[in-house]
């Protein structure tokens, strides 16, 4: 396992390599083909990003041969230019478009009646209508993305240092009095010229940069949007996020913070949730069952009466996205595996009082794991002073 | 119709009046139940916008009574927030969940077998599996929105400013030998200063703001994207783009520019794009079959000899997002109607010599049609020297 960041492309190697796990499981569920419309499943497989609109693009997998993109005139030059891998394209003209020239004209020739067809569960009703066939619902690729190839820890490595920049840069700045969107506009310029700088023709399609601080008075709401005009109350819990996707791999680092001074009431809850996060750390081994390291860190704040303070999960998964496959959640029964990169932000919320929540981007190694973003965590080390 | 520009959110009454128009189809199609899972449509009837991840976010619109929302907890309150109707909330605790307490344990209990259940054509298949009754595939709601009210009109009319403000912003910053990247955080900068002051509590995640010019050597290529260090180029055509999404409300400006001088070859064919145009503004009328409109259009081009330059329709609807129903395209047989916002933009395009092409957005009104962006769109206007 090489834990170097990396910025290139993904070669063709990678890209097969890839495609050859997707087969695998094909094979194993007796599939002649599989078509995928999720953006990020294409990215993964392609290193082409679309911005999803009302021209669909679908990549049909056979069982050899280079994959089929049915996508619109307009962008054949478009994913021949991102891709780096083989296709065979499949053109139609537009949408919608005269009869005889539709997507699905082009799109239902490339099966027939006696085939055999898996698809996301994201797939759309409308091209799942169009697909002949008999048509399974696995989610054959995104098993594929949990497990990371050397590459695409390379990839992480380098998106984490991205939001690494995006944290230093929230905590120059957030201080007591300062506008939310004077943090934002900051952090997201620091690391959107990280990105440019450091990867050769970024794709801005599969970026995205972004960061955020929760001031006490709704810390304890953690998918509450702050507005952007917020201004950073003294004291705390402030919960704060930055999040990056950068060219195509996605992480996330967020601290709990104070500023000016830290509440006396702060104290034993903090370290409460340092506990659960140490107990989360010690867990992630490979071979734990997901929801097992859920349900012991849970106990910490259980023991500690805090029960009803839940309200997530310990963790989830990144790659292509931000937010996916697997879940260090109750019902998650799959085993942690070398070459997961997951979130560990066990947390608490007390409404009118704020929430405690850290959390890293950690990979999953041969024998524990890894942190790949860096920041303070102490809670002195966490309090700002004008 | 009113044209004045409206930044404040819509009150009840604008979206039950929405409301209303969506069970009036339903009653139409016999429908018990409509489900929808798309983020635009979700926002178009609540004014909630969601990020979508794996915990997913379904409204259920019955006969009467308020609309459901089965959404994770940890979102409830974001929901509660930002909603601008009544909603009736199903909670599910997380994704994934312990046995019993999953989305769909709560989402299948809503219906009974014997519902007639309508849906998007964007539907997820996940979500479809688990929807109970005789499933319905009818994008009620993407009809409904192509007509906007007279709220919405207001909410374009103001996104349209912001957009002119960006191509303004474009046209003084793209000189010959600046790189794409200067132009682009400029123009970003200055739209979203805009719409941050003018629109109260802006909600981000319903709001984008891009641009970018092609460059001669690629302007013949519409949905290439240029990279981030792309250094502008002399002569031309040079095509650019400036789009927005504010607070909900998408919209739309390009133009066709030079640098430093106009290459001889350019001027006919800049000139048969904007005879192109011209008869596209005059055939956009009330009643007119959409299809015709770009038939009619198609033929100014192919009577000057470049039938096989046209890589695209003439246009295409503006709404919750910046490409949508309806599609002034051959193939959509739909009349244009007071209230539909589109763009007008017919192009050509020459492999080696560049594309042509300006869009605005426009909305059709009683009898006819009007502008709503606004820059220069001479030839003469659009060259710019150092």
């Amino acid at each position: 396992m090489k834990i170097e960041p990396v910025t290139a492309k993904p070669d063709k190697e990678e890209l097969n390599g890839r495609l050859e796990k997707i087969r695998t499981l094909m094979d194993k569920e007796k599939l002649d083909y599989y078509v995928s419309f999720s953006p990020t499943n294409v990215y993964y497989l392609t290193n082409f990003a679309n911005l999803v609109h009302e021209r669909p693009f679908i990549l049909v997998i056979g069982k050899k041969g280079p994959m089929k993109m049915v996508c619109p005139l307009l962008e054949s030059t478009h994913v021949q230019n991102r891709a780096r891998c083989d296709l065979e394209y499949v053109i139609y003209y537009e949408f919608p478009a005269p009869e005889g020239q539709n997507w699905y004209d082009v799109y239902r020739p490339l099966f027939k009646d006696s085939d055999r067809v898996g698809h996301e569960t994201a797939m759309p009703a409308g091209i799942l209508k169009e697909t002949r066939g008999t048509k399974v619902m696995t989610n054959i690729i995104e098993e594929v993305r949990v497990i990371k190839t050397d590459y695409e820890i390379g990839r992480h490595v380098h998106a984490c240092q991205v939001v690494d920049e995006g944290m230093k840069k929230l905590l120059e700045t957030t201080r007591a009095g300062v506008p939310l969107i004077t943090i934002y506009s900051g952090l997201v310029q620091a690391m959107m010229a990280k990105a440019l700088f450091e990867v050769a023709d970024l794709n801005l399609i599969a970026s995205k940069f972004q960061g955020a601080v929760w001031p006490p008075s709704i810390s304890h709401d953690p998918h509450i949007i702050p507005t952007p005009f917020m201004i950073m109350e003294e004291g705390g819990p402030s919960c704060s996020i930055v999040g990056a996707i950068v060219d195509g791999y996605g992480v996330e680092i967020e601290r709990t913070l104070f500023l000016e001074y830290i509440p006396e009431h702060a104290r034993k809850l903090f370290d409460t949730m340092m506990k659960a996060r140490e107990r989360a750390y010690n867990l992630a081994q490979p071979g734990m069952v997901l929801e097992e390291i859920d349900r012991q860190v849970r106990q910490v704040f259980i023991d500690a009466g805090y029960e009803k303070n839940i309200i997530h999960r310990t963790g989830h998964g990144f790659g292509i996205t931000g937010h996916e496959d697997p879940f260090l959640a109750l019902g998650d029964k799959r085993k942690l595996a070398p070459g997961m990169i997951i979130s560990i932000e066990p947390g608490i919320y007390f409404k009118g009082k704020g929430g405690y929540r850290h959390s890293d981007t950690v990979l999953i190694t041969e024998n524990g794991n890894l942190k790949l973003t860096h920041a303070p965590d102490q809670m002195e080390e966490l309090l700002f002073r004008k």
